[in-house]
């Protein structure tokens, strides 16, 4: 069975997740903490970084865009790229927007400070969060709910009709931020309206069962009504 | 005519005025100081970066992954992606390598302190370099230059037989180091010949022919045999 070396509050790696689970493409989860660095993880993966995907005759993919991408490729029958060339502009521009200003404003310092911390030794950067860069981040993440309910005003999913990679792509890094219970998802009705329906869906299933050691999720994480 | 809204220093613009340019499409420069936040460029592009190509009817692609995987679509005569799937991930694989890895580690801090601070005002940031950053930068890019030598080894180009979207985005990032003349080309003799090979090429001229007024690039930043 194809595996993925993963941890469970990583953007990429629910990411991949979701893409292997709405196209019913069966997978097994290895967890792997990649920032201790064994040598036979670098070997499949030089960037040292979860996710890598291994297919069914040992052949490593390594990253989320590129294991996405492939999956797209080989699995067409669910699809999720449109087929029209802008309207897959327009799903990409939302991954980008979402790996990586979303990342870098939101989701990459909060899981850093809110979880990576708990996990690495005080030589590693270990220790409490920094609370400055969590107030930043937590204040960052209403500009992008704005963003998600203002695309929601004229579309069924972020990109437009269907569920896209766009969806996933937010989701796997929202979901995150939910286990940790920063969302305030009150003050942001169409955001809201959206992640409920994406939450819901079989796929989400595996993410929502996640409980880290020492670290539970508030009780509203796996709640479907939330 | 096609338009390019752009940065002169930027990878991410570099990387599609290359692919542009293998694929023979023509294309008009419009230069973007993006941190301005001109209201008619965030209407484009709500992120409000470059790059964004405004195709012939007017319609706006936002962010560099966007716009080179449509331009592979839409232009496929001259192809930057393999057609296998698995070789098309390691493709991908490395694209994201410099994008995130090495923009992070070495071309990200590099570019900001040695070219975006001369141009921003004080409040801004602007203003001499921070050494430290840029010391830890180029002892990082250390590193890539000895991962692209190894992959050379054994490869014609980056990720294989061909040229590909990996090799333009490392050349993008490369590009912009050499412009300030911050790459040690003469202890990465395999770099060397790689960067030498891409260099050349008739896509290269026209970011050989870029001249940032008050920054002139190193006597060897245009020449073919640096």
């Amino acid at each position: 069975m194809r595996q993925l070396y993963h941890l469970p509050i990583s953007p990429a790696c629910r990411k991949v997740r979701l893409v292997l689970a709405e196209k019913n493409i069966e997978f097994e989860l290895v967890e792997e903490r990649d920032w201790e660095r064994r040598r036979e993880f670098l070997m499949m993966n030089p960037a040292g970084e979860v996710p890598v995907l291994v297919e069914e005759d040992g052949e490593p993919l390594s990253g989320a865009t590129a294991i996405t991408e492939y999956l797209e490729e080989i699995s067409p029958e669910v699809k999720l790229l449109p087929e029209d060339p802008r309207a897959r502009a327009e799903v990409r521009r939302l991954v980008d927007w979402f790996d990586r200003k979303f990342e870098a404003e939101v989701s990459g310092g909060l899981i850093f400070e809110k979880v990576m911390r708990r996990f690495l030794g005080a030589h590693e950067g270990g220790g409490a969060p920094e609370m400055s860069v969590v107030r930043v981040a937590l204040h960052n993440l209403r500009y992008h709910l704005d963003y998600i309910c203002y695309l929601m005003e004229e579309r069924n999913w972020l990109a437009g009709d269907a569920l896209t990679l766009a969806d996933i792509t937010a989701a796997a890094h929202i979901s995150c931020l939910d286990y940790v219970g920063d969302v305030p998802w009150n003050q942001y009705q169409g955001a809201k309206d959206w992640y409920a329906k994406i939450k819901s869906r079989p796929s989400f299933r595996g993410l929502l069962a996640d409980h880290l050691p020492g670290m539970p999720p508030p009780k509203l994480y796996a709640n479907l009504d939330f």
